[in-house]
């Protein structure tokens, strides 16, 4: 049996969760693989089925297994490959690796230009700039939270021309720009905010990969600016350098 | 007088340090600005002069900082824009910003491959390989530690061959690779282990970027495979997309 610290600050539950994911981390547990039964673990940590059952809902919660009614617990597939490309699409990229993209709205608003987002879409500052907030999935687990911006002048009722096209690239169309390439592309790292941690369902420990992208027009005029959070845990980036 | 927390479990000098850390991260204090003096910072926080001293040295070990003998204590030029591209050379990137790169080599081997090294470089599992582990310096402070390797049949006494030549590409140049490209980039995000966060002079709490890429000769044939660790707090990378 498994030594587990019954006095310290941290929950039985959350100290074999954490236990568990370093397993699946260190490849013991492979992706696509069966966890243990809820006997074996009750076993392996000589704790109630209760106490099994919250820790197996924390990993699941945190996107490293899924429950499959009737089967058991499987670790998740796991790392996402992600292509960043001047052409990369999300939707794409992900049925292209058999995952199910999905998405919500969380924000969209008129605000004035900040100094830096003024700055990468070359508007003065204070300048309405639609702001919009969401969250994509992949099989239903969070991996991106994005900021995007876009000239509120240059694309007026922008959230209803979105509502009757399917994509960004359709709406943005709609607006007479039928063709967009990437600008500039940035990376970094640092960790999450409480609410990004939320939003993406990961602990507050792990990092966050950032990239930063300005798309403009035909033209060269900036018509996007997107900020994105991923989850570093549930990433790598495949990056097509030229 | 700012509060500090006199009972708690971080000592003083390192809650001060924190405090300034975060200023200078929210750009209170800019890149190149000189901080306040150390009687400006002891009436700040109603502290010794010894805990100003130390509070600074503190961010100075980080790289965040550096005293200027007679002029006082100046925000470090901070984040490195690092440009990512096929033809990246660090030493070049550095320069173009008014850095002065530098290094150490801190290992070198002869190991055999492990499964994942054997996988990038298309060897068999256990051949040997030449594993190379530096760090690299802008302006003195540690911003990335690099696993290098290579398959050591084909360069044979690679170590001598690199200390008779100044640069990486004209020691491969001596074993007729004249011309090679990067196969695959991979970026990743993740926490530093406790050797890498001492190697790099940077707090186990902030996170690293990891780039992975394979380089191949002329014919496609792999010959380096190459792990690198980024101070996160330190660099920003400008992705050069195809």
């Amino acid at each position: 049996m498994e030594t587990i610290d019954r006095k310290g600050g941290s929950a039985l539950w959350h100290q074999i969760g954490e236990i568990l994911a370093a397993d699946i981390a260190a490849g013991i547990f492979a992706p696509g693989e069966k966890l243990p039964t809820e006997p074996e673990l009750m076993q392996r940590f000589g704790v109630s089925r209760f106490t099994v059952r919250q820790a197996l809902g924390h990993l699941e919660q945190r996107g490293l297994v899924r429950a499959e009614q009737g089967r058991g617990t499987f670790v998740h597939r796991g790392v996402l490959d992600y292509t960043l490309s001047k052409r990369t699409r999300f939707n794409k990229n992900l049925i292209e690796q058999g995952f199910e993209p999905g998405g919500e709205l969380l924000v969209h608003e008129i605000v004035p230009a900040t100094e830096r987002i003024a700055t990468y879409l070359k508007l003065a500052m204070g300048v309405p700039v639609i702001h919009r907030r969401g969250v994509m999935t992949a099989d239903g687990i969070p991996v991106e939270l994005g900021d995007s911006y876009y000239p509120a002048e240059r694309f007026p009722d922008f959230d209803k021309a979105r509502l009757h096209h399917p994509t960004i690239s359709a709406a943005l169309a709609s607006y007479g720009v039928t063709d967009y390439e990437r600008l500039s592309t940035e990376i970094e790292a640092r960790m999450p905010t409480a609410e990004e941690a939320r939003i993406l369902r990961q602990p507050k420990s792990t990092p966050l990969l950032i990239t930063r992208k300005v798309d403009a027009d035909a033209g060269g005029v900036p018509i996007t600016y997107s900020e994105s959070m991923w989850s570093a845990e549930r990433i790598t980036f495949n990056v097509d350098l030229r």
